[in-house]
């Protein structure tokens, strides 16, 4: 049976969006494996924290008392008792959450581009700080949105939603103060627009005071369900492990249906497996139990890289230490300094960052570089720095004329 | 600090696509939970049947094995280890599959959903059989496709890909013959068009003889990588479990990098956590020595829906006996019947299938039917088909001219 030769050269072309992807991600990723690198570029929890006992203990009471039933297609929604579970645990006095206002999602990306999916048409504008996370900004590339700036202090353009990251914003570090979130909440009442909360990073705070979430501060006392503009994102990869893929989206129960029925053609339903798991851990509280030790370990690491930073960096970058999260911003004293030419000298110097260009909806060369300091320990964070600090140098020397 | 009310009337759009999509896979899945409803709706295995001894031991075996590394976010194409696991298994005298050609995802829906994003701007062109698979048009529905049917006999028009179940298709049951496969095969050589051939049933053959796949019947033999215009999707959800949620997509590197790039913006990566569990059990053939099981079981299942078909529903319907999968196809004898309309005769007996409606990209009414025999034992299969027979009596009383 003879079979003419296949053609690849005549093979149809890509979707528009995949030639304006850009695949840094997955560089960084793959960065991670480089002999001797040391790798600030991530975005990774650190690994020897994982509390692995307490997974083994859940998955063992998942299989005994689920049985079969954690091994079975879901709902799309999720399993009903991770909903409630969820539900409860964001409940306040004045804030009435049901499994209605829940769907869990493979990750909390996942609920990031169900967002955009639900939402966006080619062209429609999403409003989002500058710089933001680039996960989102690939995560909507496909549905070809158009971005602005959001005003954090007048009226709000016409949009479909508007994104923010609360607490330890990724990349800056920032904290969005409660005076602001009430003004950012009073915006999206008066125009209507979406407002979406992403929080994975809200539990890992070392220093100053817990700010309530704009799904609390919006919420209007009584029992009936949820149903405010805030769509709120959360995640177990922060507090226990990423490798269960396991987040969630809370919000009214008519966004929930929407972003359900987005997941519906995205995946069927998030591994009934993982969601037996992470009901198991929730109902031990061991991502709550496990939160001090990743506090005291990442604050640690966080004082020893801005420390080293101090020494060896501050004559040519500023940058605040963050209260939480997992990231320090750093900004050239020079603005010429363009961090995406920078980073080819970091890895000939064995250290990676993320260089601010890729956290763009414009993707504007910037003089801002995002560093990690959750991922390796203090002796590597302050070797890395000392090799950054050479890389500027060898960069500064090649390009005296600093544009 | 007063928030004015929020406007709930006032909220932006949902995406256009979103007000064409059905819900009618939700309304099946929901339709599980009604007291004494029997499902012949659902696509399910039949749940009793998962080896959850053989998961249990896999997932003891993942945590020694690889403890935090198997909580950790992993590269976005899969676990190293199992893509090479899945190239070894699919590899022939002819066909060299290496890792490269492996893209692990989220169920293999998810691969079918990746296809759809990394290939499609609005109004390009899918060629598939009518009816199909219902998942698929759900998944591809965002990305705003026009369709065009399949041609088996000639030439093929433009188009980004063609779409077929070779084995046992769903819904129809139907079987591609080899040549037939050749023919596909030299029409994807001639145009370039990249061909998917979505596997999820070939493993639950009853009778007959195994065909080899788009995959196997299009490799050229040598020892480089596959580079051919199939893209081959399988999945543990029919041998193992769904909820593990692990499926693959396999092709040539170039497609792979094209849908890692799409699956980087959708989940990251799909659960390490899964992936580790299901090396283990591919490992261990456990997937394999699984299947006697199924097929005994599920023959069985096949033959007492047949049966009793014979018995209750032969003067008003005609299919075709399957030789595997899920599913069989029932076609009105009067080409008038509605099977939208007589679904909720259906569930008014208490019985509930799927309209061929739904399997057509267009829409169209349909005379067909499609029922599932995995999910329940025969005499529930029996009982099933009984009120099936009632309703179309009902319905056919109740629209005594028929259309």
């Amino acid at each position: 049976m003879p079979i003419p030769c296949d053609s690849a050269m005549r093979r149809p072309e890509f979707a528009a969006w995949m030639k304006q992807g850009n695949d840094i991600t997955q560089q960084f990723l793959s960065f991670g494996n480089r002999p001797g690198l040391i790798a600030l570029s991530g975005g990774l929890p650190a690994p020897e924290l994982y509390p692995v006992e307490d997974v083994q203990k859940a998955v063992h009471r998942a299989l005994d008392k689920h049985g079969s039933s954690a091994l079975a297609y879901g709902a799309v929604e999720g399993l009903s008792a991770l909903r409630e579970a969820v539900a409860q645990r964001l409940s306040t006095d004045r804030l009435s959450l049901k499994a209605e206002n829940v769907l869990i999602t493979t990750g909390s990306l996942q609920a990031v581009e169900l967002i955009g999916k639900a939402l966006i048409d080619p062209g429609d504008v999403i409003l989002a700080d500058y710089p933001t996370y680039l996960g989102a900004l690939d995560a909507w590339l496909p549905r070809q949105p158009t971005y602005g700036e959001l005003p954090h202090g007048g009226p709000w353009p016409e949009a479909k939603f508007a994104y923010v990251v609360p607490n330890f914003s990724n990349p800056t570090g920032a904290v969005l103060s409660v005076g602001a979130r009430a003004a950012l909440l009073a915006q999206s009442s008066e125009s209507g627009i979406w407002l979406v909360e992403d929080d994975p990073y809200g539990e890992l705070r070392y220093d100053g005071v817990v700010q309530p979430s704009l799904l609390a501060i919006g919420a209007e006392s009584g029992s009936t369900a949820y149903d405010g503009a805030v769509v709120h994102l959360g995640t177990l990869s922060k507090t226990i492990a990423p490798g269960l893929r396991v987040g969630w989206a809370v919000g009214s129960s008519e966004m929930i249906r929407a972003l359900s029925q987005a997941k519906q053609g995205s995946d069927l339903s998030t591994s009934t497996f993982c969601q037996a798991v992470a009901l198991e851990l929730i109902r031990a509280d061991a991502d709550r139990r496990h939160v001090p030790t990743l506090v005291n370990t990442y604050r640690e690491r966080r004082d020893a890289l801005c420390a080293a930073a101090q020494e060896n960096l501050s004559d040519l970058f500023e940058w605040s230490i963050p209260e939480g999260g997992m990231f320090v911003w750093m900004s050239a004293r020079q603005p010429g300094l363009d961090t995406n030419a920078l980073l080819s000298f970091a890895l000939k110097e064995g250290v990676s960052f993320v260089p601010g260009s890729v956290f763009d909806p414009r993707g504007h060369v910037s003089p801002s570089l995002r560093l990690n300091f959750t991922a390796n320990p203090p002796e590597l964070l302050q070797e890395g720095v000392r090799r950054l600090s050479r890389a500027v140098r060898d960069y500064a020397a090649q390009r005296p004329a600093a544009e």
